[in-house]
């Protein structure tokens, strides 16, 4: 397995991650001046987090040479997306987490009313921030399309419906499906509204897709191992919560060595899709290649 | 003041819903197989309700020449969000409400986690819907633009988080302003979606817009002056319970001779309003005339 420089990976992570987060601090609901409600979004849009699909937005409209103003709407969409579903998963009626990202959940911050309504707010102004996007309003409106596809039923908030309320037979074809909508949809958006952004045709596209979806199932795969494995404080969170729960994931069906071979191989895999592909994929084949190994 | 005859804008009220209704039954989300998500969904979608936001489109596609089959996309989009908000509006952390349109509400019928996902997916579906809008792609996203804007935190959402946070002397400006939100951002992108499916050029669209802001005013003045005197067989919900939460509505700042005074003669004012544009709007302007006299 080749191994990626891993500090060349992580300075590009810091990097998208400033860019997202100055992108964040401009966005239209910070000009709102109608209520606290937007301050609220704010502070979880501010809990930081990798901006992992941020990341990938730039990563794949630099890939095929477009600019990265051309996608900063998408990265910063993306991420209130992300940082949307962890709002309400974190509600009492949900998942019930006190903490995110090592600070107060935000309903245990401001109140349960208030967290429901910043995450609504939250979901409808990604798309707010999308449409703003300075490119041609065909393409926006295929982002925007793409964009609610992956959020919608079939796919984000489906799967966290399916991880809310699993049957407990529910085997390894129920595990992928839940896998493709809770994670890996927003993962292979984030991947596709960037490659849009830098011009990709419908062939590229669809590759594109497809190794984003693998991408999804990886990083989802070493979240798991990290949640049987990892420590409270490099997670930020609670560890072994989704087994202590009951939860089905995917180390309800794999041993732990099986896992970390799958991810080893998995990883080595879409690397090396990406690269084959048109433009310079360096950067999301080395986010793969690094995921394996991940302590948080 | 004119009367306009009400079997016939019943008549309009009733074909609108019933082709919004059939337009329902074929939305995305109903062939989602993944999960029971979308049919939690389609509970609070079939709970009825008079359909006025996808009316409104309808009637203002209409009045310019625009096919209804031209905006139908538009119109479910409407009734997704704003079924969406009732949804979220009647969960235990936010009004309470056990009771929506005479039938349990979606919480009471299948949890609050349920109810806080089967929101989520309306609201992001209805974004996913609106792009499938048979229109040019730039058109459509000028139509997605301004559904995130009347969704966002200056009016839908930031309305509902002024109606619950509310300070104890708000005035009539801070109640405008919460109405403006709450209520009118949907009744005036309802309209302002139709017109431009209809083909509206700038100069009617803020027209539109402007006169669709005061249809929403009056449309929730006679809502506050339902919530004092109606009967709750009447609403399909519990009565005067706005007041006695000690929420602020234009009923804290009106004794009810001058609301009623008030609702006749803004209903007038905006029917002439609509008369006065391009294009029949007598649909329009009927319901207008129709706001102050409504039983429920």
């Amino acid at each position: 397995m080749k191994e990626h420089d891993p500090a060349g990976l992580h300075g590009s992570l810091r990097s998208a991650a400033l860019w997202v987060e100055e992108g964040l601090r401009n966005i239209a609901l910070r000009r709102d001046p109608l209520s606290r409600l937007s301050s609220l979004a704010v502070y979880s849009l501010e809990s930081g987090g990798k901006r992992v699909r941020p990341f990938l937005v730039r990563a794949a409209c630099s890939a095929l040479e477009g600019l990265p103003g051309k996608c900063l709407n998408a990265a910063c969409a993306v991420e209130m997306i992300h940082t949307y579903s962890l709002v309400h998963d974190d509600l009492p009626a949900m998942d019930d987490d006190d903490t995110r990202r090592g600070r107060p959940a935000l309903h245990v911050e401001s109140g349960e009313a208030q967290a429901l309504l910043a995450g609504d707010l939250l979901l409808v102004e990604a798309f707010g921030e999308l449409m703003e996007t300075p490119l041609g309003q065909a393409r926006v409106a295929e982002m925007a399309a793409r964009l609610a596809r992956a959020a919608g039923p079939g796919y984000l908030v489906g799967g966290q419906y399916m991880d809310m309320f699993h049957e407990d037979d529910a085997g390894e074809e129920w595990i992928e499906r839940m896998i493709l909508g809770k994670t890996a949809a927003m993962i292979r958006v984030s991947l596709e509204l960037g490659a849009l952004a830098g011009g990709a045709d419908e062939e590229v596209l669809a590759l594109v897709s497809s190794l984003g979806d693998r991408l999804g199932f990886l990083f989802q795969l070493t979240d798991d191992i990290l949640d049987r494995c990892g420590s409270a404080e490099e997670m930020g969170k609670e560890v072994s919560k989704d087994s202590d729960r009951g939860k089905r994931n995917l180390l309800s069906i794999l041993d732990i060595d099986s896992a970390v071979d799958l991810a080893r191989k998995t990883a080595v895999s879409v690397a090396e899709g990406f690269r084959s592909l048109q433009g310079d994929w360096e950067e999301v084949a080395a986010l793969s290649l690094y995921l394996p190994g991940r302590r948080r």
